[in-house]
């Protein structure tokens, strides 16, 4: 982590493509974790993938989100695909150090699907296209008109037809690449087509959107700690005591130990949410085509409980952590705003207010959430 | 459960001791639950015993604290004595159904030891005794003139000599008879007296005020799940939705759906906590005299952490539950205020703001906290 | 105040009426404050009406309710009816010392109001009639059967078929009489019905609810500054510091410091703004007919801020306030309790969440609250 | 201020020294709002000028900053020094736009003063100097070796040994120009040292301090005033209703209205406590040497009241904004994060922990805050 580490401050001020923090995740075998080792990979369990999300997420927040899309794409392709078309997929990730990118956001219907004669044809746009640049592969979505529901594809992102857009210039989260696709008159084979099951289509092909949310938890909770760890060093190092507190040391300050103790009570509070989620993930992940709606319920339900968690507690330390370390810790070439901005921007990827409404209507009625690709 | 539940309104009206309710509770053998089953008790965990008082807490935090004093008493004299002193103790617990009492209050001093030739005399008051009256047992401490720390003793509640109060007439906690002793030169035998290893002597012997506050941390999650159920019923069956919300009923309207969104969420968080920190506990009392400080302090860092965060979520849900119930469910014949009269009273055991700072010197300089009776 | 803060907190145990104290009340002519000059009242302004109120639920907030109750009732006559009738009512109230009961309940529609030759019957039910028993006047509402709206009369307590149950029995305010109301074929005279210009029928008379509204913000805001008052004074006489604060008296803790100054600033709040609500409804009052519905949503909007701020804050202090006083302070004799109890039952009065999002709809989109009897 | 708003995004990118807003405020007279018409300037209250403070942080706080230090600046001539010094002064700043700059730094002690014959030399550091570039004067302080206190004087920054560094690189109020100066044996003449009645001597000198804390009181808030606006007119205009939100648009989304109607309660606290304020200061300034301790130290607590709530009312509304404007609305041309990067960065000026622990004192204690140069 150290090599992401060094330079995360510069690289949120540049924005763009890490491009060589990429590689280095491609040769890591990272990227594999969590395929099987029958197809190369690492086999690793959900968990212990989270877990690598929420280390990187500790000194890098965009490098979390792309290695945990990465496993979201993994994940999709299995979920909603046909074995014979994923395990190609793996092996190929696996031997070849292939990054996926996102191309799949279905509340943006601008990219539209036509059927022809044995493939089909992508055009439009899509937004938020998360590691879409430099990836080898991509998983997209587009609106057939006149059908509900959505049609997800998984393609070489080096297929005529696809530009990627070098337009994601935000506050937070800035090397994600999180920018717009856009298809002009893109061939995608039938056998592209993720519809054996398909999107959403049972229990467990509804696993997909709570990966997706634990992924997120699991940056928010790392982002959290990064930002900790940064406002323990620094003021350890750094800040000297108020004049008028009395102490000598700021170990000593009595509100400067209460504000961490509260950092630590709201760091141990999301953190554990956040594993049990990852466990209860693996738990439903390993029942196979036998998981059931109860079980998939109750996994969304304490997803939600560590999202909403992680978010908040997140947002708390990331603003806060400046009263430990005071006024000189604001100097720009500190960026320790970044915490903050990744957060604050990550946080919006689909508003609290709903997954607590869902956690009321559990609460109140015992109704499990209606699986979407954000329940 | 129901057997409890049927009067624990009325009871909280009435105060004093609940007599039937005890002798139920020593019918049903739950008093030797933690005692193994080598003795005649039940063998449970520490997890397990601690589910138990949360469950009576849901229902009557009272006896949730009698019956966690219980254990505290049953650990205390195992972890400050000689395996001689509590065997034969254990056996007659588990044989006799024998209620163990409290009067030991290290922050109060005036209760004095003076050593004999053979024996020791105890003699002043105690305050807060939870559970002493009606108990087989005491187990009491008491200052040596010119001595640091204390002396700790098993004793018959029957001795001659000791005389209790009913002088517990408090806002909460209204049947644990936490009021005086006073002990009139009473007589203490050497076997008696818990000095091998004796009051926080070894690291183990520091597991003690661990299970103290373990104890209180089950107490204040059951509560406040006691206050969670009682409000989702009286919201579901009596409540209507305020005349501008536009919505037919209580489940359709949005602002008490967050409200319970949130109420799960609070309690989620406490609950996981809780269970974590038990199953540390386990995993630290299974260690036995091998246990050392970093693992006692490491427990004792996450025991805080539970019990923080359950004192705050409970006080949150068990006055904002009527938010969601509505002005009538304040009639005093429904007694909902008793779940925030009985959780004020207790979280106030210990402040919160020292916990707090103890959290914060791990946080901030990796500092275990000191064992004492309160840590 | 002095006379009535004496037995509050054994009234508070004992519920039922407070007659010594109403006598009081009678005999000070405070009664008759808002009553101008010229009727032999003491003319005082809404801010200063307001004071006393504050004043009253400092020591004892069933008083304060049933003062504030009083001013109401005059201002509803004035509001809702013809000069020819307040007239006699404020000279009868200022010389023969009238205390007025609230039967006006627009939620509760079991009371009937049938028109008969000259005159109308009222039939049926009223709940949260506060002030109703030991009363001169009543304010009574009706729904006649196949009319919007509902018909208000003030009459005496004296009538026949009226009678007064003495059923209230809650958590708190506990001395305020807010029990039921039963009207069996009551006579009521058309000069007793206030149709000219009747309810809620102008902006001025819009300003009855947001009168309504200032009297519980006072009140909030007073038993706030009651619950701080005996808090601080417990604390500086009682309280001892934790035994690992290192400092020798509770005013060198600085955590108790902390506590106290998160008071003041919620007090400071709360109050400055109860403050300003005040002096803007005596400006919308001194408008006389000329009132508009802009200033006169304007007051609405203000005064929604300050209770929803006093309400809050207010149940703040009356939980926090332990955590300074510390575990001692729980003792039932103290009935510290009751400030929390009396605050979260008269909080129900109407729910924060409606009231903060019609803050929202202004806030948004400059959108006025509708008048009703809430708002 | 449509001529600041306009680029104040954009600048808030560039940081630096915003010299065209500079000389526009120079020509608009409003560097002399509280200078005595009979000098030259608008003679403005107190009051009038603060508010002008917050309607400039309502669009560009770098220089509602510049424009309060002016005025501290003016200020403190006045309080610390004697009238034949401020007299000409005064009028120079009204007839030829001067712009002051602020060396006053106490807490930063680099800066040493050495006695001479007939004048004294500084030498040394400051940092944290706002506005001092690009200004005619300057107010510094210095330390006398040996000496308790401190020296301040006022002159010219073009006076030789002075110089100016561009070092200003920070998080937020990137155009305050809060950089350092140094000081290279610069000659201040005695006619320049303001010790009559010098620093913080009597308690109208202790006004100063307390006019610093309105005025950061007031950017607050206005931060906050201008985060809410951008928010109100982001969502009205570009977000969409969450698509499980069962509306049509964002103004009918309950959750939505529900955070609006959170931060008009802030808004609306902090905007009140922070005029209060106001008006207590010009109460207080308008006393002339007659002020007491008593009623400086109320203005003392009342400015500290509402700082603390300006303070975090405004942290919170800058954070929470993004949950009712949405993921779009991260894009980083728009730049919503400065309301919370300029406000985190301000908020540090000193710790609110220490405000409240003044303010506990006050509560708990009647003990008036002992005046220093934050206090």
């Amino acid at each position: 982590m150290a090599f992401f580490a060094a330079t995360a401050a510069e690289r949120d001020h540049a924005g763009g493509t890490p491009k060589a923090e990429r590689d280095r995740l491609r040769e890591s075998g990272l990227l594999a974790m969590i395929i099987p080792s029958q197809y190369g990979g690492l086999g690793a369990t959900w968990r212990a993938t989270l877990e690598v999300v929420r280390a990187f997420a500790q000194v890098d927040s965009s490098l979390a989100h792309l290695f945990g899309f990465q496993h979201l794409m993994l994940a999709t392709v299995r979920l909603f695909g046909h074995r014979r078309q994923w395990e190609p997929w793996y092996e190929n990730t696996a031997r070849r150090q292939w990054f996926w990118g996102n191309a799949l956001n279905p509340l943006d219907r601008r990219t539209v699907c036509r059927r022809c004669e044995g493939w089909r044809e992508f055009s439009g746009r899509k937004s938020f296209c998360s590691g879409a640049i430099d990836s080898e592969m991509l998983v997209a979505s587009a609106h057939e008109p006149g059908q509900e529901g959505i049609v997800v594809a998984a393609l070489p992102t080096a297929r005529s037809g696809i530009s990627l857009s070098h337009d994601w210039d935000n506050m937070g989260q800035r090397q994600t690449d999180s920018g717009s696709v856009t298809f002009e008159r893109v061939r995608v084979d039938e056998a592209e087509i993720l519809s054996d099951p398909g999107p959403l289509s049972t229990p467990r092909a509804c696993l997909r959107p709570l990966i997706a949310q634990n992924i997120l938890t699991h940056i928010y909770v790392g982002i959290a700690e990064g930002a900790f760890d940064e406002a323990r060093r620094y003021a350890l190092n750094e800040t000297r005591p108020w004049h008028t507190s009395g102490v000598a040391r700021i170990e000593e300050d009595p509100y400067v130990l209460a504000h961490f103790g509260e950092f630590l009570i709201g760091l141990e509070s999301a953190r554990t949410l956040a594993q049990r989620a990852a466990d209860l993930l693996d738990e439903a992940w390993s029942e196979g085509d036998a998981l059931g709606e109860r079980q998939r319920g109750a996994l969304a339900i304490q997803s939600a409980v560590a999202k909403v968690a992680a978010s908040r507690v997140g947002l708390e330390i990331c603003s806060r952590m400046f009263e430990v370390t005071g006024a000189r810790s604001t100097h720009a070439a500190l960026r320790l705003d970044r915490h903050w901005r990744n957060l604050r921007t990550h946080t919006l990827h689909d508003p609290v207010d709903y997954k607590v409404k869902e956690l009321g209507e559990f609460a109140l009625m015992d109704k499990l959430p209606t699986p979407s690709f954000y329940s």
